[in-house]
């Protein structure tokens, strides 16, 4: 017998994280609201996806703690909900730029990077790394600049 | 209407990488292969689930280059197949540990982590990080040591 089955694995963290937004879909709605998309519309549009299935989408993660529902007003209409990512959503963006890093190494996008991601103190790249030096501070998003690389061809 | 939708954002590195291995089973097969499961049955096990199933997710998992299979012979015995994590595979390992942090930052496993991730070099631990400090080398699975952490409870 394998040694991995001398023990209860039941609260690995990978499972755990997985289980919360391990689902591609939940993956793409925060890939969205990095993007900065707030509005139920917007996300729809972007996912392509219909209106009951969003809304539901959207309970879950809002049930996690990852995004919340703000109610927004302009002047004159009325007040719409936005659809923001918590710190405990914003936490996960290391994951996905070590998807998207490794993406680009084995699959290099036609015409370079979508998004480029840099540092708001020093203008250089960020990478995710993992490292035992624990003079290394990790950057949060509040540190970054995300903006449009290459890749992204505008369309209108 | 929101910039997000004047571009293209079809080779988005984050949505490949999802279209690769977003799914919560490839991430969980991943895992175990992490853990040091090799064999078909030993999967199967882990994952609890069916052997038509279990085939289908190997064959893709190959077909996307993150794992391979391997012929493997015991004296005496008749070859038996392995399944490894290829080098594009064990460079998803920055992304999972991103995840499993998150993870154990956001929901503390009750008894404590059930992995332990610290370097061969040092015995540090190690983090998954952002960092804009290009001097800031990147560990490989094989600068890691991986062990058991108090979370992992015996059961055999």
């Amino acid at each position: 017998m394998h040694p991995r089955f001398l023990y209860d694995l039941e609260h690995c963290s990978i499972r755990r994280a997985l289980e919360e937004v391990g689902e591609t879909w939940a993956l793409l709605i925060l890939r969205e609201a990095i993007y900065g998309v707030r509005r139920f519309d917007d996300f729809a549009r972007a996912l392509g996806c219909g209106r009951g299935v969003l809304s539901d989408r959207l309970k879950k993660l809002i049930a996690a703690g990852v995004m919340e529902k703000r109610s927004y007003v302009e002047a004159g209409q009325r007040p719409r909900a936005e659809y923001h990512l918590t710190e405990k959503g914003e936490e996960l963006f290391p994951a996905l730029l070590a998807l998207s890093q490794w993406s680009e190494r084995w699959a290099p996008p036609p015409d370079g990077p979508v998004a480029l991601v840099t540092a708001r103190g020093s203008g250089r790249p960020v990478r995710a790394v993992m490292t035992d030096d624990p003079r290394v501070a990790n950057l949060g998003m509040a540190d970054l600049n995300l903006r449009l690389g290459p890749g992204a061809r505008r369309v209108a």
